[in-house]
């Protein structure tokens, strides 16, 4: 292992991992540094490209912390997130399919009774988004955990402002009996994944604009049923076909219906100002079996 | 660019990249897109293998501050650095070789005179090294910058001492008209790197040991030579053929001579303890014409 050279530094590292005695870690690492190895060869990276790798990669590191994932952000725009959701979200015609996560999830935001308003004074013009969580069968499935999070009509998350002092327009909910959910909120607006990072950055210097299209996220779990990451997607809004992380699925997108003023609201009272009603059914899949679900 | 798959998004991303205006930007990040979908398809990389992931590199994030790189520790132990410094320092035979920078270069360290004793009050046997900066035609180089950095004799680098309030055991000094330098220091002792972070998590799963051999790190510059960066090895001791960073270059490995307690010092005294003297001669490379380096 001595005088290594740009080619025997694969088979050395791969040498030194043989004592890995977890198989399924063993064939990530020599995997990784195989393509790792690949690329910076291909490209015959310089040393100063490598440095400012390293300075690139601290950057993200710094700008990272409990309220906004950098790391998540560069998966998400260099396509690895559509790529493991996609090949890991593999489930036959009329499932609820699934897409990215996302940085903006925030664990412990509030609880809601179905029917409260979520937005708890986010800015933006009124939405009452209603729908069922079901399974294979069409059963619906209650005391589905529903979480939802989105951004206000400026395209902001609640932790994109340094101002707020409480969470806004996220929130958890379960499905009733009848697995029916519904709540008030605000029409989510397209936003730019946040650019005032190196991975704004990044996309400036490719050439890339931030932008994703107007989008509601979902996670929904339940007992017995694989979790499902999505979101709902607005329908005609600008940016639906080059979404900066390629999450768009046409299954995804609905209809956020429009009503004017004076429209009658659920309880028949008519409505002083225009608003939006949202109504989507989401299917789990039921989890696989145990011996599928062992396969690496 | 919607209903994405795990095959279709490498395009998919590819093209978004269609409008990067440079174009050496372009080939790296078309590149690194490829194999990391690669790397990512090829292993089918799962979702809770992807947290696991964006979980590593947040806390390889977390360990880096202006003491600690965590992430050139990253790219050391994966053999990137080793790779990337071998591809690009191919000199003709006689010129000193190159090996990785390592994480614990401190900018801003004390500059000493010839002579004089860098340890700063670091533990360990003395050592006189001396030696000289020399040319393509073997002539001196004066005033070449010399910067020096070594661990103590328990392994450990100042950075890595909460305890100390000076830096000990690194300095710059510049080589006389004769291209001849000299200091005092002590011997380094083989050190593991610094594995109570994510890297040495990641090296212990995989089986490895976290050990280099005993090393002094040089980086030599002179206007009109490519700046050295280099370590000389000490013969004979452990870790010379399973170096953590796989840095080890036979013609970078010197013998660290030993001298009884009562043998004369360069002035001539007998010394009370023993003491150490290395020398190495260092010999660098005129910088390349601008026509070749200006080539990507």
């Amino acid at each position: 292992m001595v005088n290594i050279d740009e080619w025997t530094i694969t088979k050395a590292v791969l040498d030194a991992q043989r004592g890995c005695t977890d198989p399924r870690l063993k064939t990530l690492l020599d995997s990784l540094v195989t393509h790792l190895h690949d690329f910076a060869r291909e490209v015959r990276l310089s040393e100063s490209e490598w440095r400012a790798g390293i300075q690139f990669l601290t950057e993200v590191g710094r700008f990272t912390d409990s309220k906004r994932q950098e790391f998540i952000l560069l998966s998400d725009t260099l396509g690895l997130s559509t790529l493991v959701t996609a090949q890991n979200n593999c489930k036959p015609e009329g499932f609820t399919e699934s897409t990215v996560f996302g940085p903006f999830f925030v664990k412990d935001a509030p609880w809601y009774d179905n029917g409260e308003d979520i937005a708890n004074g986010a800015h933006g013009e009124p939405c009452f988004v209603n729908g069922t969580v079901k399974d294979n069968e069409g059963e619906p499935i209650s005391d589905a955990h529903i979480a939802v999070w989105q951004s206000d009509k400026d395209g902001f998350y609640d932790v994109q402002r340094p101002e707020l002092s409480r969470l806004q327009a996220r929130g958890n909910l379960r499905s009733l009996v009848d697995g029916r959910f519904y709540f008030k909120s605000i029409v989510a607006a397209p936003n730019p994944i946040p650019n005032d990072g190196p991975v704004g950055r990044m996309l400036s210097a490719a050439g890339r604009h931030p932008w994703r299209p107007a989008h509601l996220h979902f996670m929904i779990t339940a007992p017995g049923y694989e979790p499902l990451i999505t979101h709902i997607f607005r329908d005609k809004g600008p940016y639906l076909d080059s979404d900066a992380v390629f999450g768009v699925r046409s299954s995804l997108i609905a209809d956020w219906e429009r009503h004017d003023a004076g429209s009658a609201l659920a309880n028949g009272t008519p409505s002083s100002i225009p608003y939006y009603t949202l109504r989507y059914d989401f299917k789990l899949f039921r989890a696989r079996p145990l011996a599928r679900a062992q396969t690496p």
